[in-house]
């Protein structure tokens, strides 16, 4: 038996019988002839049949034998003629035609029907940008000696905040879905002193926005030997570049800099303050739109589409955050702001156990996480990064529901 | 600055000043000389300090100046004399030495301070050898065209089986945890035709085994365009293959035979009721002791750690299960043993909208998953791994909460 050959490798088969298949993405009966354009991983292809033929319906799943001829006008400058089609699986019509550039219905329709509009090559490519994008992350981390980790996504007493928790019924207790894997990635770096993890995080966000899920992939890291935050930015800055170029062999990217601008929080206030017309001075945190003015600056200013934003106030931070040696109210922490959101939040931690003692108000909770800082840890620092932000903000879309297979939020548990 | 060196990498350093840095994993004090053997992620250095020197204790992290001198008597044959220590951070004694070949603790003590407990360089490598592992299953994977994946954890009524879920309240409603991807993943072959996911799965198991756990790390794999099972039994292997020989870079692996010997349930019930003292003939399953017996027979008659049991019965196997069409009672189903224990399971699937319709008693809460069979879906089949079970029988280690960072089970939701 001939083996199957992919759509995208026909072009190598020209004047060779052929065995193609996927799924029937248009049906097009002429007079004088029918088309099926077949869609398989790889792309598409097309088919030619005599004008009587009972050809089969959109979203069919065919087998086609044919040869591979070549036509000018077909996609990819060739067709598979004298085909004979099997039908392996027959189908119902699809709720919107999946052969047009763009779909023809709105977001919530979409994400109701997604097992089908996740088959449209531009939905999917989406997603393959997301792969490519983790491949990229993990090849620059397994290159810099870091082990990959799977930490426990049930989780007692101790989170990070305590707010917008979900709540599991544990054998009879109450456990909670991790937010974060931040207390068990440093607890690991005194095991293995570099660690990742590309996971599932939870946040039981009461707010339906376009930023947000309940549940997201989060790309982790942490390090120990650090100097200071500066260490973690520059790690940062690797793993950005790998990720990039990682994806750039799907999509168009944006020039990553040797050197990511930054701009302390204070300095980013002053800024604001003079450059737009609002006076942010004394706030503890920047507004979206604030996130927003500065990224317009820093492409601006710099040419980059990345901006640091470093020394957020310790008062915003949570609890294991390192405080600046130079100005205590400022954090060894940063931001990564990427074309207006964002992206990353990483810093430099606590790692002495009395700095602990001291900012917890009941370490009881935290005893296991608090049992490596007793017996010795390294000064460290890491950072996470939103798969689901990423890519949308790295292919232009506004809404993280638009890159993530089947999202979870206050109103959508299904698909 | 002197940039920081790996204990692995001092004997390229000989007689060169050299800057380290890690963990007192010993600390010894002679009359003529004292002694510190520093930890750090490559592996063990020691460090030569005057008899009077204030020697920082047990996993004190510190960083030593001195030079790398050869000693034949020395780890690796090199030291570092001429040494000034500067501790990074102090350390309360460990609760246990971590200098001894093996802990001198019961796993419960171990898994209670797992901390610590983990960074005992014999534990330690457990985990470096998982990680190696899915390395090893991701590049065979990514090399035939699979898309990665990531699919929600938290989903609503519709589950494989119903029984053993966690119940999460998800903004006032009844959510669950996911058992497994299996329903996504199968939705996605509809996509992407080759997907797989690493993750975490969830199971309220009831019982203490050494084989089960609250949560563990899935391995999955699924593929469109299949003959039937046998294609996904060809794919495992090369998966194991690829698993094996990544991780026979820090253990010992078996040999992967090119072929894996496979023995139909039906036959392997003949060999029990032939050779042992048993006769499970008539029984739906294996229990744990024929399967143990079955992969002793393999390794004798085979000379394989691994054993393919295909055709379980139907009745056995979850709904979406494909029969077999020679004999409809069994299935087009397998597991793979590996040393004793049962590793993977997989098979093909239904995949005509129809034979569903028939085999679900109640489709509406899988009306989602249903979509994308009413709207074509092609011959498919897949499989799962369990990594710490993977690690656990790799390493002839007895017990999965040995392979696991910080086990979830009936007892333990902490650290």
């Amino acid at each position: 038996m001939i083996s199957r050959s992919l759509a995208v490798d026909l072009p190598s088969h020209v004047g060779e019988p052929v065995r193609i298949a996927g799924w029937v993405q248009r049906r097009r009966q002429l007079k004088s002839v029918t088309f099926l354009v077949v869609r398989d991983r790889s792309g598409l292809a097309q088919v030619v049949l005599p004008p009587e033929a009972d050809a089969p319906g959109e979203e069919s799943v065919v087998e086609v034998l044919g040869v591979a001829t070549a036509n000018p006008q077909a996609p990819g400058g060739v067709e598979v003629a004298e085909a004979r089609v099997e039908v392996l699986a027959e189908a119902q019509p699809p709720p919107f035609d999946l052969y047009r550039p763009t779909l023809p219905v709105g977001l919530p329709v979409l994400l109701d029907h997604a097992p089908v509009a996740l088959r449209h090559p531009e939905l999917r490519r989406r997603f393959a940008v997301a792969a490519a994008s983790v491949a990229g992350f993990r090849s620059v981390l397994d290159g810099l000696g870091f082990t990959e980790t799977h930490t426990p996504k049930l989780v007692g007493t101790a989170t990070e905040s305590g707010a917008n928790v979900f709540d599991v019924d544990f054998f009879g207790r109450r456990a909670h879905l991790a937010q974060s894997p931040q207390l068990y990635k440093q607890t690991l770096v005194g095991v293995f002193e570099r660690v990742y993890e590309v996971g599932p995080v939870f946040r039981a966000e009461p707010h339906d926005t376009t930023r947000h899920l309940a549940q997201y992939t989060s790309l982790d890291a942490e390090l120990g030997f650090i100097r200071d935050h500066r260490d973690v930015m520059v790690l940062l800055t690797q793993v950005i570049a790998g990720m990039l170029a990682a994806a750039s062999e799907l999509t168009e990217v944006p020039i990553s800099p040797p050197e990511i601008p930054a701009v302390h929080f204070l300095e980013a206030q002053e800024l604001l303050a003079e450059h737009t017309d609002e006076d942010p001075r004394g706030e503890p945190d920047l507004a979206p739109a604030h996130e927003r003015w500065l990224s317009e600056w820093a492409l601006r200013e710099h040419g980059s589409d990345f901006l640091f934003v470093t020394g957020y106030p310790m008062s915003k931070r949570p609890f294991y955050t390192h405080p600046d040696p130079e100005r205590p109210d400022s954090s060894n922490s940063f931001d990564l702001l990427f074309r207006g959101v964002e992206l990353v939040t990483g810093g430099q931690r606590l790692h002495r156990h009395a700095d602990y003692l001291a900012v917890l108000d009941d370490p009881e909770p935290y005893a296991s996480y608090l049992e490596a800082f007793a017996h010795g840890m390294p000064p460290h620092g890491g950072f996470a990064i939103g798969l689901e932000r990423w890519t949308a903000r790295l292919l232009g879309l506004r809404n993280v529901r638009e890159t993530t297979l089947f999202p979870r939020d206050l109103n959508r548990l299904a698909p």
